[in-house]
């Protein structure tokens, strides 16, 4: 193999290869990238036998070949080189690398022993915006259970549901779900997936960086996101999602209006008292919100912000952090709070978008 | 007591205050911050018997009073209100804080348990810019030794020579010092103390935030750093400090002008090679700098970059660490290394700057 190609480039991709690498030491090859010429070009991937990243760099290709080898210390060599014109060559399993008066000779595996990534070759169900499925996804990968006694809900939904993309995830503590009305799906057909969270965060990372078209394609048993010159594959998880959306409520007994940095304020300052249960109290009426937090070592708090509230007076209490995972996947400077009891389960929602939901279960007050 | 400030002022003086306390279970009045009234502005005071800090805030004081609270749960509560006024009032060991609509009672002890923090009334030794102390502490503090086998070298030296403030720290393998020439010392006398390396840590907190004067002020036992509205009280560290200026060459039998960056890349790239003793390998030859790596399981690096290099041919190896250390603390474009030996101390230092010298003693070949 003899490659040439931008520093720049060869280091963008290294660094989105080498992130799904940990410290194998049971199979070392799994810490070594896979670098070899197709068509014309280098591709590089890694994986750790859940997900798979195939990444593929311009360049000119003098000599085919192929070679396996350490990926951190490949990136570290790689990342500190000028910007200029690298070269990679490969000679009896070693790969030397140069650029400018820049020389490493770094020692490879045979690529015989690399895992095999699975190819899907089957059409597109949908095709969007790197940018938008970034942003969509972001808001819900955080709400998925880290629990492996439900497996199910450790992932994160892909619900391809007539033209559009529904993503939900949900500990069952909380649970956020977002809709993407715009996608370019091909069949009204409902298809229900559940993808691994460390997937979703990967995708989030490989192809939120670069501005592309996301082609995501299924097979029996994976689920390849293709981005033309990043591509992740990844296994999906077996079981029978939720049925979420019987729980989320539509009608309130309780309703309010409030300013969404003045609200980030209050729980913040009442989170200071809320001892390990995480615990504080909201009671909603004439047109106030109030929060109280008790901590019998510390002291307490007692705050209030005014909110647009209709319907009937409520108290309810509530982990705070699951308040502002919810409040930060928000942007609108005005937020929705629906009620309905201090035991059935609250919503937080931007005003103005209908394309979000957080939903959040009270703490039972003992 | 009852004060009213801005929520800004007193957010800023508690997390500077906070900073030194740790997680103190067998003394908890250590967890604290002493608030008092003085002369009609509000005192705050932390301390970990080590490091003593007192710091002011203006504001209208309506009752005097004096209470301790926890540090932390005390800042995370301010840090979260708005900038407005904001009411602190104490009655029956509970310190009550009011902002807008927001209040909370926390929980205190008497004041009387806290622990003394000495006062020092010498008149100061030294007075200069915090700036100009804070970048000078800042390029020796590193070097400072973390092995209590030999106390003295743990701390910064502190050389009052003549007019000048003389600052150095070694750990043994390599040396910082820095020289400020303009003070405005008032007599010639030489006076050397050693500082531990936390409260040097401190004074660049603390100190470095604000554009102040700084004066020096020494007891028998104790040094004072009054930066006016904050103030850092610390024990000294008993012991001889190493006659250091003795071991820093002043000739060298190869000297070579290097840019500082292009230095930084080829030592970030050697550095990948490095192997668990973290050496790499200069050479110095006709107007060229070689740096070697070698890890046997790795593989190699050999690179080089252009230097104007005086005298004659030579090799040493050296901790990449340390080298990356000493250039972090060198600002000039054109960086001057000079060496005798593989085996006696090398020199790196900025080009036009006399004022700062880092030594590093190259790793012996085995």
């Amino acid at each position: 193999m003899k490659v040439i190609c931008l520093q720049e480039n060869l280091k963008f991709i290294l660094n989105i290869t080498q992130n799904i690498i940990g410290r194998n030491l049971t199979l070392p090859i799994l810490n070594n990238v896979l670098l070899q010429t197709e068509n014309g070009r280098l591709k590089i991937s890694s994986t750790n036998l859940e997900v798979g990243i195939n990444t593929w760099v311009s360049g000119k290709v003098e000599k085919n070949g192929v070679i396996t080898c350490p990926a951190k210390v490949l990136a570290n060599f790689v990342n500190n080189l000028p910007n200029k014109k690298v070269e990679l060559e490969v000679k009896n399993n070693t790969l030397t690398i140069k650029c400018e008066n820049y020389k490493a000779n770094l020692n490879g595996l045979p690529a015989d022993d690399f895992p095999i990534i699975p190819k899907i070759e089957e059409d597109p169900l949908v095709e969007l915006k790197s940018g938008v499925l970034r942003d969509a996804l972001l808001k819900v990968v955080g709400a998925a259970s880290l629990s492996e006694s439900r497996p199910e809900i450790t992932g994160i939904l892909f619900k391809f549901d007539k033209r559009e993309l529904k993503l939900a995830a949900t500990d069952s503590f909380r649970l956020a779900e977002k809709i993407i009305f715009e996608t370019n799906k091909k069949s009204e057909d409902v298809k229900s997936l559940i993808i691994p969270q460390k997937t979703v965060q990967e995708i989030i990372r490989a192809l939120g960086e670069k501005e592309t078209d996301v082609r995501i394609c299924l097979s029996a048993s994976q689920i390849l996101f293709d981005g033309g010159d990043i591509q992740v594959i990844s296994r999906l998880i077996d079981g029978q999602y939720p049925d979420y959306q019987q729980i989320i409520p539509k009608n309130f007994s309780t309703q309010a209006t409030i300013d969404r940095s003045e609200l980030l304020s209050i729980i913040k300052v009442a989170a200071v008292f809320s001892n390990k249960t995480n615990s504080i109290n909201f009671s909603l009426n004439n047109n106030e919100l109030e929060v109280l937090s008790q901590d019998p070592e510390l002291g307490e708090n007692k705050s209030k912000i005014a909110a647009k509230i209709q319907g009937k007076k409520i108290e309810a209490n509530f982990n705070y952090r699951y308040l502002l995972d919810g409040l930060a996947n928000i942007g609108t400077k005005q937020v929705f709070l629906g009620l309905n009891s201090d035991s059935s389960p609250a919503i937080i929602k931007p005003i103005g978008d209908e394309s979000y939901v957080y939903l959040i279960m009270p703490i039972k007050a003992n």
